[in-house]
C-alpha cells in the first residue's frame, strides 16, 4: 500500500509489503486460478479449461496498473478490469476456455476473497508485531514486578503500584487480543463465493464443494455461505483490531506521561537530536508515532461500521468504501504496535526516579490505610478528617504523614495508653512500602501466569 | 434512562426500564452489600459489620437524586455520593461498621460493577428483541424460500433471488450476533474489584476469593483481575452490539427500498395517516425509526473506542465519558431491533408485485446464463455483445430476451442446423425462472439449518 | 498523493497532482527560501545569507525521498529531514549562511505553511470542480424548472415538484459552500510562523513584518499570530469541506434513487457493460463513486476534530495525525464532486417517466389540497377521512382521486346545490398539475437568482 | 433535556433549561400561532381563524407528554401529535378555523423552526458561558503576560513562554468562535417554511412574505427558501460548536497536564476530598468534567454530518436522527465551557513552581540561542554538537548550561581573544530569562488587543 509522505515517517517500514498493488494483483489472479481448478475438481468445468485459465493467470503477470485502473474506473467494477487481460490472452491461446473464465462469480467474489488473503497476511504481521511488543513487556513485568512506583488516578497521586504490574496489565490485554484475533479469523478470513447475487446460482449443488476446494487452495476458511452484504463476520475481526489499537493507545499515553521531564520515570532509547531548532531536545518519538497512528483508528472503525448497511445484493458505494478503507485499520494498528515495540525494546526505566516520585509525597499514598487503622479508635469521619488535614501538613513540612500521625497519636488524650502500642504498629505497617508493593507484585504474577496460558 | 423527547417517539417503549436512575441506585447499593457480605464470608471483615452495611443499603432506599448528583458533582466521584447516605445511617445506627463500608474499593469498582449488572439486563433485553425479530424472519424465510423476486446489485436489476433467502441471510447474521453476544458476556459482564489503583491492595491474598463471592451474589462473572483501565473485554461486547446494529441497519435499508411505491414489494402494516398534511400518506414508520436509531451507532462505537486510552490507574475524563455513553449504544440498538420486529410481524409481502418486477425486465435477469449458453457456439465476446444488444431491444419492444435470442438463433446462418435443437433447449432452460429460484431456495434452507444449530 | 489501488478506481484522475511528494518538497523548500528572503528584507539576516539559502533550496532539488523519510523517522521531525540536505549544501558552498538557515523557526512552521500552500491548490481545484458540477446543474434547473416530477417524503409519494427545483436546491447549497470556502480561506490559508514555541522569540519585534513578507511571497495570508496549537481557523475550513461533501452525498443519494430501474427518472450516460458477469447491467457508476467517496468524510472530520486538543506548545501525536489525514478530506470531496460533475454532464433525464410516476398515483399527490377545499363544507375531520378513504379506492380502481371526489360531491345530499358549482371548480383547480408545478418553478427561479448573486 | 444520571454529575446545572420538553412544546405551539398570524397578516387566511388558532395554542398548554409521544410514535410524525390537541380544541370551540390550522405546512416546518428557536437560546447560553470563561482567562493573560513558564513541545521541555500568553491564545481562539457563531446564526437560525415538499405550494406568491412575518414574530431569520433537505447552513453552525469544543478540549488537556502533582503549576480551587477511598486526593474535577464532555463532540459532529444525505424531499430516518442528536452537541460543549469557566475562576497559579520548573533545566531551554551565538565562531554543526553535549552535562552536574559554555569558551584555544568579550556578552544575553519572556509578553498583548476588537 503506497503511503502518503505525511504518514510514512510515522512508522518504521513493515517487514513485508501489505495491501500493495502487487499483492492485490497476485491475490486476484490466485482467486481466478483457484476458482477454475476447484470448479474442474468438482466436475463443473473441463480440466483443460481450468489448466488454460491457470496458464492465463500466470501469463498476464505483471498486470498493467494504468490499464487496470482505467478499466475499473470505466465500469466501476474491478472484475471487469481483472478479466480483460485474461480474456485477451485466452482468445489468442485457448478460446474454448473463455466461457469458463470467472464463471459463476462476480467482482465481489474476487475482491473479497483476495482481500481475505491480504488480510490473512496482515493478521500474521499484526500477531508478530504484538509478540515483538509483548516480549519486552513480559521481561519488564518480571523484572519490575516489585519495583515501586506511584499509581495515579485522575492524573493525581493515588497509591503505590509497581512498574511490572503496569506492564503486565497491558501484556495481558494484548494477549487477549491475540487470542481473539486468532479465534475470529476462522469466521472472517473466508472465501467469498456467491455468484452474481449471492445464491451461487451457476454452481448448482456444487457450491459448497467448490467453496471448500477454493478455501483449501487459497489457505482460507469456508463459511458455507456468501457474505456479500452480510459483513458481520468480517467486521468482527476489524473491530478486534480497533480494540487492540485502543490498548496500544493506552500504553502510548501512559508512557508519554511517564516520559515527561517532570516525571522522568522512563525514557526512550537516545536517538540524537529530535528537533530542527533545539539541540537539547529528546522527544519520545516512538510514543508520538504510536499516538499519531492510533488516533485515527476509532474513526476508521466508525467508517467501516457505517458501511454495513449494504443495499440488496450488492451495495452502491458502501461496499466499495469499506474495501477502500479496511487496509488503513490494519496499517495504523500495525504501525502503532511496531513503534511501541521499538520503544519497549529500548526503554530506559528510571527506578530511582520512580522511588523518588513516591517519596516526595511524604506517605500521602498510604492515606487510605491510615484512616482504616485510626477509624476504630476515633471514628471513621474523624479519622478521615485528621488524615486529610495532616496530609497538607506533611507536604508543607516535608515530613512523612506517618510520622505526623504517630506524633499526634502519642499525644492524643482521647486514646487510651493501652491502645497506643498496637496502633503504633498498625500505623507503621500501613506506611510500609514493601507491604504496599506486594499486592502489585502478586497481581503482576497472576497476570503473567494467565498470559502464559494464552500462549498455549 | 430518561429519554429526550426527540428520541422518545423514535421507539416503542421497552418492556422494562434499562439504565434508569432507579436501576443505577439499586445496582450501586447491591455492590456495597455484596462487597461487605463477600468480605465477611472471606473473613476480612466482621460478620456484624457486613450485616449492618446490608441493612444500611436497604435503609437508604430511595436515594435522593438531587443530593446524590450534587455530591457527585462536588467530588467528581460517584462513590463519594454513594457512601454519604450510608455513612450517615451507619453513624447513627452502627458506627462500628463505618470503617468497613466500601472498604478496599473505589468509585470505579462500584460503578463498573453496577454497570455490568445493568448491561446484563440490557443484554437480556437485546437477545429477546433479536428473538422477536428472528421469529417472523424465520417464518418468512420458510414461507418464501422459493418466492421469486428481483435481486439487485448497485441498486440495479441483477438476477433473480427469493424473498425467503433475503430474510434468511439477515436471520443468520442476527443469530451469529446472538451467539457472539452470549460468548462475550462471560469476559465482559464481570465484577470490577481493583481497589484504589487496581492491585486489590487492601484485600491481601483474598482478592480472588472476594471477587468470586461477589460474582456469585451479583450474578456476574469473575475476570480474576481488575479491568479499571484495560477495557478490552468490555469494549468487545460493545463492538458486537455495534456490529449487530449494522445488520439491523442493512435490513432497514432493504425494506425501505422495497417499500418504495415504485417498487411496492412489501409494506408495513397499515396505521392510518402518517402525515400532518397529506391524508394519503403511508410511511414505513418502523423502518424510519430503525434507520434513525442505527444511524448514531457507528459514531457511538467510535466514541467508546476513543475513550480506551485511559491514563495510568484511572482516567481523567475518558472513563467517565465511556460510562456516560455506553448505555446509548444499547438503547439505540434495542430500539432499532424493536421497531424492525414490529415491522416484520406486520409485514405485508406483495408476492405479485415481486413477480411483476421480475417480469417487466423481459428476462434480462438471465443474461449471464444466455451468454454462457451461446459462448461455445459463437464465441464469448460475440455472445456477450449479442446479449447486451438484444437486452436493449427486449426492453424497447417489451419482448422477452429469450424469445429474441431464439429468433436470432433460428435465423443465424453461422450456426449449424444440428446445433440448433440443443441450443434451443439450453436457451429455454436458461430462461426458466423455476431453475433460477431453486438456488436461492437451497441457499435459504442451508441458512435456516445453520440457524437451527445456533439455537442449540 | 499516492493512492491506494482500492481508492484509485473510485475517482477520475485529478487535473493536477495534489498533496504529492513533489508538491510537498517544493512547498517545504519554498518556505525556507521565503523565510530567508523575508528575514533579509526585514534586516534580520544578511542579504548574502538569504541568497545562499535560496540557492541551496534550488540546488537540493530533487530531494531524495528515501533519505528524507529515514531522517524524519529517526527524529520524528520533518524539519530535521528538510534542513539536512540544505545544511550539507551550505557547508560546502556557503558555510557562513549556515546559522541563518531555518533560523527562528521550527518543523511545524515549515510543515503548516507548506500544508497551507498545498491546501490552497486543493481549494482552487475544489472550487473548480464545484463549478464544473454547478454548470450542468444550473442548465438543468433552468430547463426543467417546470418539469413535473414526484416529490417524495420518507421515500413515499408526497406531492408534485419539478426536476429543475431539485437541481436548483443542490446548486444553491453548493454555491453557499463555495462562498464560505472563499470566505474562510483568508483565516485558514495562513503562513505559520511561531518559532520553537509559538512566541516568535527569535524574531524580536520583526515577527509580524517577516510574517507579512512571507505571506506576500508565498501567496498566503498572514494571521498575525502563530496557530501551532490553536487550530480553529484551519479546522473551520476543513469542516466546510465536510459540509460540502454532505451536500454532494445528498445529491448522489437522490440520483441513485431516481436511477433505480423501477423509478427510471434519470440515467447516467451509457458506458457499456459495468459488470463482469451480466452483460445487461447498467450501473450508475458515478453515483457509486460519489457515495463511496463521501462515505468516509464525516469520519475524517471527526478524526480531525479529535486532534484539536494539542498539548502545550506542540502536540505529541495529535498534530502529526491531523497533518497525516487532512489531505484525505479534500481528496474524497474532490473525487465525489468530479464524479457527480461527470454524472451531471451526461445525465439523461426521462421526462416522460417522471410524468408517468406522477400519473400512476391517480392524483393522490393532491390530497392535501382536496381536503382543504372540502373542509369548509363538510368539516376538516370528515374531509380528511373522506380523502383518505377515496385515495385507496382511486389506486384500487385506477381512477383519478379528483374524479371520485367530484362524483361523491355531486351525489352528496349534505351539500347544498348552490355550493356545488364553486366546489366543482375548486376541486378541479386543486387537481391541476400546472398549478402544482408552478410553485416549484417559482422556487426554482428564486434560487437561480440567488445563485447568480453568489457568483458576483 | 432530561439528563442521564451518568452525564448529570459531569456538569453544573445550566442557568436555564435548554431543549427541555416544556421548551419544545412551547416552541412548537409558537410556530403554529405565528404561522396563523403571519398568514392572516398576508391575507391568506381569515383574521378570525388566526385568532382562534392562537387561542387554541394557549388553551392546550400544558400538552400531555404521554399522549403526545404515543401519537408521534404511531404516525412517526411529530406534527400529527402536535395538531391533534389543537384540532380537538378547535372542533369544540371554533370549528371554522380547523381547516386553517397548520395550513400549508408540514411536520418538518414546525420541528425545524422550533429547533431553531431552542438553538437560539442554546447559542445565547453558549456565548454567555464563553464570556464567563474568557473573563478570568483575560485577567490571567494580563496579570501573567510576563510570568515565565516552561514551554513544552511533544510533552518535553522546549523553551520559555509565559502563562499569560498561554491564556491569551485560548482566549483569542474562543473569541474567534464567538464571532463565528454570531456570524453564522443569521443563516442557521431561520424559520423553516417549505410546506409538504419544500416548494411552499400552498402559499402561492406569499411564501416569502409569510416567512418574513414569522421570522419577525419568532425572532428568527428568514433564509428566503426552505432548507428541509439542504442542511448546510444549519450544519455550519453545528460544526462551529464542534470547533469551539476542540478549543475547550485543548485548554482542559493543558490544565490537566499542568495540574499533575509532578508539574504543580496550577491547581483548581480546593473542594475537599474527591475520592471515596483516599482522603489526601485532590482531583482536577472541572478538568475531568471538561474532558469527559468534549470527548464525545467530534463523534456527534460526525453523526450529524453523516445525516446530511437526506433523500428527496424528506429523509426516512436521517433527518429524525439529526434532530435527535443536535442538542447533545450543544449540551456537551456548554457543559465543558461551564466547567472550565469554574476552573478558571478559582484557578490557583503557582508562579514559583513555574519558575522552578524552568530553573531545574539549567538553561537548556536556551539551547537554540546558544547555538546561534556560537555558530559564527565555530561553525553551526560544531556549535549544535557542543551545545547538545553540554546540555547533558549541565543536567548531570546541576550547572547552568550558559556557565558551562562560558567556561568552555574562555578556555577554547580555537577562539581568538578579541572575540571572547562580545561572545561572552552574547552568551549571557542568550541566557537571559527576561529577554526570553519578553517575546511571549509581546505576543500575549497583541492577542489581547485583537480580542478587544472582537468584542466590538
Amino acid at each position: 500500500m503506497n503511503m502518503y509522505l505525511m504518514q510514512e515517517y510515522l512508522t518504521e517500514p513493515a517487514a513485508q509489503p501489505l495491501f500493495g498493488d502487487a499483492q492485490w494483483f497476485a491475490a486476484l489472479l490466485a482467486f481466478e486460478s483457484a476458482l477454475a481448478e476447484s470448479q474442474a475438481e468438482c466436475g463443473l468445468i473441463p480440466e483443460t479449461a481450468a489448466r488454460d485459465i491457470v496458464r492465463a493467470c500466470e501469463a498476464v503477470v505483471p498486470l498493467d496498473h494504468a490499464i487496470f485502473v482505467t478499466q475499473a474506473r470505466q465500469s466501476g467494477a474491478l472484475g471487469v478490469a481483472l478479466v480483460a487481460p485474461l480474456k485477451r490472452w485466452l482468445s489468442h491461446n485457448a478460446p474454448e476456455a473463455l466461457s469458463w473464465l470467472h464463471w459463476g462469480t462476480t467482482t465481489q467474489d474476487a475482491v473479497d476473497t483476495a482481500h481475505a488473503m491480504l488480510t490473512r497476511d496482515a493478521l500474521g504481521a499484526l500477531l508478530a508485531e504484538i509478540d515483538a511488543l509483548c516480549e519486552p513487556l513480559q521481561a519488564m513485568a518480571r523484572q519490575h514486578a516489585a519495583t515501586p512506583m506511584l499509581a495515579r488516578s485522575l492524573m493525581q497521586p493515588a497509591q503505590v503500584t509497581s512498574f511490572g504490574f503496569k506492564c503486565a496489565q497491558t501484556l495481558a490485554s494484548l494477549r487477549r487480543s491475540q487470542a481473539q484475533l486468532r479465534e475470529l479469523s476462522s469466521s472472517a478470513l473466508c472465501v467469498q463465493l456467491g455468484g452474481a447475487v449471492g445464491n451461487r446460482a451457476s454452481l448448482g449443488d456444487a457450491g459448497v464443494a467448490v467453496e471448500s476446494a477454493m478455501a483449501r487452495r487459497l489457505h482460507l476458511h469456508a463459511a458455507g455461505y456468501a457474505w456479500h452484504t452480510q459483513r458481520d463476520g468480517w467486521m468482527r475481526l476489524g473491530m478486534e483490531v480497533a480494540v487492540c489499537s485502543g490498548t496500544l493507545a493506552k500504553l502510548a499515553k501512559d508512557w508519554a506521561l511517564m516520559s515527561q521531564c517532570e516525571v522522568g520515570e522512563i525514557s526512550e532509547a537516545s536517538r540524537g537530536s529530535t528537533s530542527s531548532a533545539m539541540p537539547h531536545k529528546r522527544n519520545p518519538v516512538h510514543c508520538m508515532q504510536a499516538i499519531a497512528q492510533t488516533q485515527p483508528v476509532p474513526h476508521i472503525a466508525s467508517l467501516l461500521l457505517s458501511c454495513m448497511p449494504q443495499a440488496h445484493e450488492r451495495a452502491l458505494g458502501e461496499w466499495q468504501a469499506e474495501v477502500a478503507h479496511w487496509a488503513s485499520l490494519w496499517q495504523h494498528t500495525l504501525a502503532a504496535c511496531r513503534s511501541l515495540g521499538l520503544a519497549a525494546k529500548g526503554l530506559q526505566v528510571h527506578v530511582g526516579r520512580m522511588q523518588a516520585n513516591v517519596d516526595v509525597l511524604q506517605q500521602l499514598v498510604f492515606s487510605e490505610g491510615f484512616v482504616h487503622v485510626l477509624s476504630p479508635c476515633i471514628g471513621e469521619v474523624q479519622a478521615a478528617a485528621l488524615v486529610a488535614g495532616m496530609s497538607e501538613q506533611a507536604l508543607a513540612q516535608s515530613t512523612p504523614l506517618g510520622a505526623l500521625l504517630l506524633q499526634w497519636m502519642e499525644a492524643a488524650p482521647s486514646i487510651e495508653a493501652a491502645q497506643k502500642p498496637p496502633l503504633r504498629d498498625a500505623l507503621q505497617q500501613a506506611a510500609d512500602l514493601n507491604v504496599a508493593v506486594r499486592s502489585s507484585a502478586r497481581a503482576c504474577h497472576e497476570l503473567l501466569k494467565e498470559c502464559a496460558h494464552c500462549n498455549d
